[in-house]
């Protein structure tokens, strides 16, 4: 069983990476980007007995900073 | 208009970022995890003319090493 969580930047956070790449990204010549945020994408793979509660868990513990950051889960 | 992007290590390619998460995960307890593996998540809020076909030519340009990784484009 797989989970992937998305790891994102709370709204009003300054993502300097992302800004960085926003600038690369006009840099190369593409327009029509108007704003570039970055994250971290984590997959996990597990056993059936691990519920959607304990990646939560992981999450909140471990994962992502809470103060900063928003998670999604997506179990497949 | 907004493109998600997922950046992941192809299969094989060594993860110590993944390995050093699944080790933390371990150190607090939880059992039952199989493999971990850390990406990256690039969100893009663009133009209607900013076609999938552009944030591909983004992804093989910048955002992605495609010796070592892949990617994959969401657009909503």
């Amino acid at each position: 069983m797989k989970s992937r969580i998305f790891v994102t930047l709370k709204d009003g956070v300054l993502d300097p990476q992302g800004r960085a790449i926003h600038h690369a990204i006009e840099g190369l010549g593409f327009s029509g980007i108007n704003d570039v945020r970055a994250g971290r994408l984590i997959e996990l793979d597990h056993d059936e007995s691990v519920t959607k509660a304990d990646v939560e868990a992981m999450c909140r513990t471990l994962l992502a900073n809470m103060v900063i950051e928003n998670f999604e889960i997506e179990q497949s």
